[in-house]
């Protein structure tokens, strides 16, 4: 087995895992003004418009409330009043807590977290290319982001399971997410039995009851809304189980300007609030303090072609601006770093900077896709999970305080070195240069010709290296044989209840 | 001649030059404690350890302010009110004027510049190569650089011009930017003459004199310490030219952590702010009021190898850090942003990113080496030039208020789209679509069959593409006969002045 480089090791001992906190404050596209009227017209569209809601026990849930609920094309009509009495029940800040208690989540306030990729149908990497993913790039992925000290948890499933039975696909992935990681690991929010499923697994590998759960969530999944303005009935179900069971729903409308949003920013932020604060009062009036999050996800198209793009300058203002509106509201905040670059080089790295850099100065608590994620969406990739990975290291590393000490002022240093000399061999140098700086595991700063004399290689090819290296060296974090088998029977059980009953 | 593609031309009419401007405030990673502690040892150094003045005339004229100079060793120690003194002189804001009066840049304040890489000896491209930079690579980056709407000035030579006599290189180099730009263009301050010359051009180029010259300054130029602790002669006597002659002079101490100043970050800070009020005190104490700008240039090296390294977490700090001892002295403030990456690949984007975030909420009015600055600044690449300009065009579109006029709310469009619907279609969208979003010159946005089909182009073949296209396109901006012959007669004149005898 090829042995783990000095560079890498402090990137992937799995023990330099750190909480974050944003100590800078927040960056804030929108005036007092424009956020009261974003506010008051969202009320607007929920009075006017309303919200498609197409789970029937849902609707009957909002008319019980006096709701107006249009039984015929499924529109719910509230206003401000509702909306912003539940709204008050959610909490600002809670913990999430995973089987490893050293890799505890804050959420809310000014905490960051860092999430892996989510969603793609496909996986690619530089020798096998890009191809739809499977149940081993799943495994691998979450080999990764448990490797990864930078990542603080896995979003709903790194990449789809294209190869697995779809009705039992849900407990394979959520298998290996609790044996291969021990950190907080989302769910699919796709009906009510899957998430069950899934917290009952979390339980289980917590070694706690579910009131146990309850009392400490350790389970979280993300929803959307269909924008513009439908509430998909799979994934409010889900969303209510999970609230029922005190686990974290993130609601996160889909508001991409100009397909499921208008094009300006401005109504694209109203609408997504909107959808958003819907969602989140209707899960309040659902189980009141359940813990939830509020999703911004508005970026915008290339009107050319539709497509969705990411890293744009409307990118970064709303992920700013989603910010305020959380903070207006008193809700934690869920942003994401993206990019839609179909290749790991610049712009796949500028774009998703971009993003990154609205997420954590706008006050997202959690950041979802900050590593791996391409093509919008569509991809994972392991060498841009490296990369990234080193990237959220570099933040992390940013976001700690200066060291202020009086010593580090370095007085003396500056004294006794001669004017036009050099500090490389002073004793205050020598004390402190191993762990001076940050270290990346991926950046090369050599000059050009020892860098040419080591291949020529740029940050795509080093990558590779780098998440094969890890593979090879990984070893899954421990798990008492009891649980394990607990989890292992648990799934028999079910495999044998679902069948080929569609869940 | 290919023709110019839709997608560049705004980015490249030349028409689309915007003066941009920090309306979201400031992240600042210092406590006013610590900015007062950096002040109070920063005056410390001063006092005690001082600063190694190589101009014998300039020693002297500090001896006649009271200033204690040590012969032997060319120390000069000053005291606090000295420095305090002479800062207070130098003003907060002021204007550069170019020949093109639309060019005209705002220093200070909240105003933010971008300008082209300047300094490095080796030039690059993807058919080429790396190689030692000539006259053709200067003159091809000026062309560059006045075609990026996103560039506001060039820096003091985008590369070396190391195939041109060196006692008469800076007449060419001068001449080029004159002619092939509009835009304010900086001066290599190497001793009195070459400033002289640079400052003379610059107003045969306005169709000025130099008293009215001094009136509405510009000409700029950056001098560096040669840290730690040496003000350079030539450098100096430069310095003092500019002043003279009331045009910008911008002084960079190179601190960077570890080789030329102490491995922490209060250190170096502390290092960095001395060299740089002590050498702008100085001038303001040779010309009271003359335009100057405090830079930061501080980053760390790989304690490995001691190469210099850029966009690492401690330059991003120190480049917001920066901005905030700049805003206690009430001085404008130069920031740039950097790489050390040997290829355009994503650790050239994230590290150049990283830095232009730090350089633009640490307050930064100019951004040196914004575009093209590679290797730590060796090398200037065409390929980065442009993708640094897509970059920064994404920056101004960002940094521009959001439209929030009433009608960009789009509530009927919201009400009038179905639930489930798209706005593809809807009036609202039709109405604004051409020029909802920015769109960007290099990044592709098209789905992965597409790019496949398109040629499977990376964002360092698109720019390749991107410049090589500009330059066939390229129009100089026109200028008046009268003042080409002038500029013309001037440099044949100083060639035979100068003969071959060293400036």
């Amino acid at each position: 087995m090829p042995k783990r480089t000095r560079k890498n090791r402090q990137h992937i001992t799995g023990t330099g895992f750190k909480n974050l906190q944003n100590h800078l404050g927040y960056l804030e596209p929108l005036k007092a003004e424009q956020v009261e009227q974003i506010h008051q017209n969202s009320m607007k569209i929920l009075r006017d418009a309303g919200i498609k809601v197409l789970s029937p026990p849902l609707r009957q849930h909002l008319k019980s409330l006096g709701c107006l609920v249009d039984g015929e094309n499924f529109i719910v009509r509230t206003d401000a009043d509702f909306i912003m009495e539940h709204i008050a029940k959610a909490p600002k800040q809670f913990t999430l807590t995973p089987r490893q208690t050293r890799h505890r989540l804050h959420i809310g306030g000014n905490h960051i977290n860092f999430g892996m990729v989510s969603g793609p149908p496909n996986a690619s990497d530089r020798k096998r290319g890009r191809r739809p993913s499977t149940y081993q790039d799943f495994q691998d992925l979450m080999r990764l982001a448990q490797s990864l000290n930078a990542i603080h948890f896995l979003g709903n499933q790194a990449v789809a399971t294209t190869d697995l039975p779809v009705h039992t696909r849900h407990l394979d992935c959520m298998f290996s997410a609790l044996t291969l990681t021990d950190k907080i690991t989302a769910c699919m929010s796709v009906g009510r039995e899957r998430v069950e499923d899934a917290v009952n697994m979390v339980a289980l590998a917590r070694g706690v009851t579910l009131d146990e759960l309850a009392q400490t969530p350790g389970a979280m999944t993300n929803i959307n809304v269909n924008s513009p303005r439908v509430l998909d009935a799979e994934m409010s179900d889900g969303a209510l189980a999970m609230a029922e069971l005190g686990q974290m729903v993130i609601v996160t409308p889909f508001t991409l300007l100009g397909a499921m949003a208008p094009v300006s920013l401005p109504a694209a932020l109203t609408q997504q609030n909107a959808e958003a604060l819907f969602t989140l009062a209707t899960i309040q009036s659902w189980r009141a303090g359940a813990p939830v999050v509020y999703g911004g996800f508005t970026s915008n198209v290339d009107m050319r072609s539709g497509a969705p793009a990411f890293g744009t300058p409307e990118n970064t203002l709303a992920n700013l601006a989603g910010g305020q509106l959380c903070r207006y509201y008193g809700l934690p905040y869920r942003s994401s770093g993206c990019s839609a670059s179909n290749a790991v080089d610049a712009q796949a790295a500028y774009e998703t900077q971009m993003s990154l850099w609205g997420a954590l100065y706008g006050g997202a608590n959690l950041v979802y896709h900050a590593a791996g994620w391409m093509e919008g969406g569509l991809v994972a990739s392991y060498e841009k999970t490296m990369l990234d990975g080193d990237m959220l290291d570099g933040f992390a590393k940013m976001l700690s305080a200066i060291d202020f000490a009086p010593d580090e002022f370095a007085l003396d240093a500056i004294s006794e070195v001669e004017a036009g000399g050099h500090f490389f061999g002073h004793p205050h140098t020598l004390e402190r240069y191993k762990t001076a700086f940050f270290t990346p595991m991926l950046s090369d700063w050599q000059n050009f010709e020892n860098w040419q004399a080591s291949g020529s290689l740029d940050a795509y090819t080093r990558a590779e290296k780098c998440w094969q290296e890890t593979l090879e060296n990984f070893t899954p974090p421990p798990m008492e044989q009891a649980i394990m088998e607990s989890l292992q029977s648990y799934i028999a059980k079910r495999i044998e209840e679902i069948g080929d009953r569609p869940l």
